[in-house]
């Protein structure tokens, strides 16, 4: 089988890399508009040709994905939409999910129901596709999102395929998706984002920075992700984060409080709680 | 020489456990309340000896750790003062040190001037002599904050010391070391505990936590730190951390509202800033 990636970054990168490990497609054509990523495309193994051209991409392909910014979905997928072969199935790698369904809805027409979601939770802090790799998804968990008007046989051909990828596929609704990443995600992001961004505003910010230990390191690593990437989930899925934020800022408001009164057995019961819930955590893959 | 540690936790033991291989102490005491903590120092090799008297841990003692939350301290060197030897060395590991100078200088009396003290930038979040281990501090940053009334014998005698076991000694006053750590330590600390004792307090909590990836997985491991340990700094902290959390609460009124009125642009440009400031970032150690 052919596969067709619309943005041959970290993720569509290893995407194309962890299915031809898998034996699920033999080919992959990379589309982009820098000749100078879809070289390095190349280069990776992630792609065995390349093209700016949307039609030539897709026409022959039997596996199109959109693994560009979700903002961006909505153009990607009217542009390719003339060109799907009507066997063809075409999924997308997109953090939020109600805007890009709809994206896909609107942008792909009639042709709708070639479609079904999916939202792999990996990634990596250090965009593009020189970080891509084979085994990123590995035992990693893989959101299906199914949703009205779509083929049940072309939603579970997507699933079936990150299975054979190595991935653990979990379904639940687009609703469900958007609220439960923006506070296990999309918040974490924005809030680790604020930090260094207003610590680096500051005049000693350097010196301040250097003295940064493991903690810092760990707590910011996800300030370093693509910043149009993230502007766009932001965008994208805006209510739920928006209320995320809303909640975490009065949460703030409270330990305010707590500090400035040195309520020290408010804080430990606070810091307790999350210990308790943290701790007890087990993640995914490597 | 002698050590004593007041207090054998994941730092305390770990900086018997590091002296000892670089050859400053052959022998170390341990003090503490709880007789199943002080067999774990035993059978971790980070005590040869333990005792629940401080007079028995400090009497003989060429060099005296205070390891306790920074709270605890003052009544550490209180407690210590009367059977320090004319000619043992105090030091500390705190991680605040306007209160902890205060704390020594107010117990220790007329023997203030036989301490020095230090903190090393290094840790882990999970507390407790388990942990310990004799290579916790290598290569990382100890800060020592020499202050009016020390010694500037025993100040380079600790700094030495800690540069024999493998640490990088930086020195600044106490109060720049209180306002650098309150932004790049104290308050992630906070965010992260606030963050998950939020999503924990919810409804469908462990629905959403089972969903998290790497990105909350590194954000949140400080909110597995100790809660006492951290309601101390906190504390002991409270007006530069107050300042940075008031400071960062307004840079969260900020992003809400470009989220809110949808600004790409602006967002676009918080995050880029973070970016361009957090991959610059070299930490040391492993």
């Amino acid at each position: 089988m052919k596969m067709a990636v619309i943005g041959c970054g970290l993720i569509g990168g290893s995407m194309a890399l962890s299915w031809k490990r898998a034996g699920i497609v033999d080919e992959v054509i990379a589309f982009g508009h820098n000749p100078a990523t879809l070289q390095k495309a190349l280069d990776k193994g992630a792609a065995d040709t390349v093209t700016t051209s949307m039609e030539e991409a897709v026409k022959d392909a039997d596996i199109v994905v959109s693994a560009v910014p979700v903002e961006a979905m909505e153009s990607v997928f009217t542009e390719m939409a003339p060109f799907l072969k009507s066997d063809a199935v075409v999924t997308d790698v997109g953090s939020t999910r109600q805007t890009v369904i709809a994206a896909a809805r609107k942008g792909l027409g009639d042709k709708f129901h070639q479609y079904a979601p999916a939202h792999p939770i990996a990634g990596g802090e250090m965009p593009g596709v020189d970080y891509a790799s084979a085994d990123l998804f590995d035992e990693k968990v893989v959101i299906s999102t199914p949703d009205e008007g779509m083929d049940p046989k072309v939603v579970t051909f997507i699933e079936e395929a990150w299975r054979k990828a190595g991935a653990r596929v979990q379904a639940m609704s687009p609703l469900q998706h958007d609220l439960t990443f923006a506070s296990v995600s999309h918040l974490p992001h924005v809030l680790a984002y604020a930090l260094v961004d207003m610590i680096a505003r500051e005049e000693n910010a350097q010196e301040k920075l250097k003295m940064a230990g493991a903690g810092f390191r760990d707590f910011t690593r996800i300030a370093s992700s693509s910043p149009v990437m993230w502007r766009d989930i932001c965008l994208s899925n805006r209510e739920a984060l928006s209320h995320e934020l809303e909640r975490y800022r009065a949460s703030l408001d409270t330990l305010q409080k707590y500090i400035d009164e040195s309520d020290g057995k408010a804080l430990e019961s606070v810091f307790e709680n999350a210990v308790r819930n943290r701790r007890g955590l087990v993640f995914p893959g490597k």
